[in-house]
């Protein structure tokens, strides 16, 4: 699937109306930054995201094709989502929501050490050499 | 106001908490970077915003100490909205926002020359010196 068109020409509010909902990015969050991929794994989690949230987030990202979904190797009854491209091309946005965090939310830490968030072209280059093979 | 307690521990979780809803997003777009500064002005968009959200998300964006309201220099009956610190600090993320809608979805565009989206750290810097004075 390739791109759609915009309701709005501004880039923002485009960019909003595919990923801007909390539910959405905490999802791309434990993908791309936690390794999960199974439903169960991301069902699994602090913010404790709904069934049917979780089901639908999920179809959209599919069919926004930032997640792309395969049988799942060691389970053909189960699915695995992994980023495509687009998904991947968001890290610099969950970056940048780490560090406003960070900042300005007391209470916040990474499970990283900080060190390597300051050099954040090379952690994306090392996440995104981890899902290389998807596509 | 200082800053809160996040309920999770995480970061990204904790800044969508904050600003994880597509309306906070646009109406920090039009005041970071489309320099509106008064209610009217927000209203008038191409998103068509309704005015009970707009009333929401200002409040909020104020309460979370985001957002500065005060008197309309112009007109004292009125109020104007100017960044504080912690709103400027969003300009990152709503750069990526840009770059990803820019490259990822058909028919956006932006407003400026596309050089100076190149250089996100001096636009940041413009950006900024023209709210300066608010805090």
């Amino acid at each position: 699937m390739g791109m759609k068109p915009a309701r709005s020409s501004c880039p923002i509010a485009s960019t909003l109306e595919v990923i801007g909902d909390r539910w959405s990015l905490v999802v791309l969050r434990d993908i791309l930054l936690r390794g999960k991929r199974r439903y169960r794994e991301l069902l699994d989690g602090p913010e404790a995201i709904a069934t049917n949230i979780l089901a639908d987030r999920l179809a959209r990202l599919e069919e926004w094709d930032i997640l792309h979904k395969s049988r799942d190797p060691e389970d053909r009854r189960q699915f695995v989502y992994t980023p495509t491209g687009r998904g991947l091309d968001l890290l610099p946005i969950l970056f940048q929501l780490v560090r406003w965090g960070l900042k300005h939310v007391e209470g916040t830490e990474v499970p990283v050490p900080r060190a390597r968030l300051k050099d954040e072209r090379a952690l994306e280059r090392t996440i995104r050499a981890r899902f290389a093979p998807v596509r």
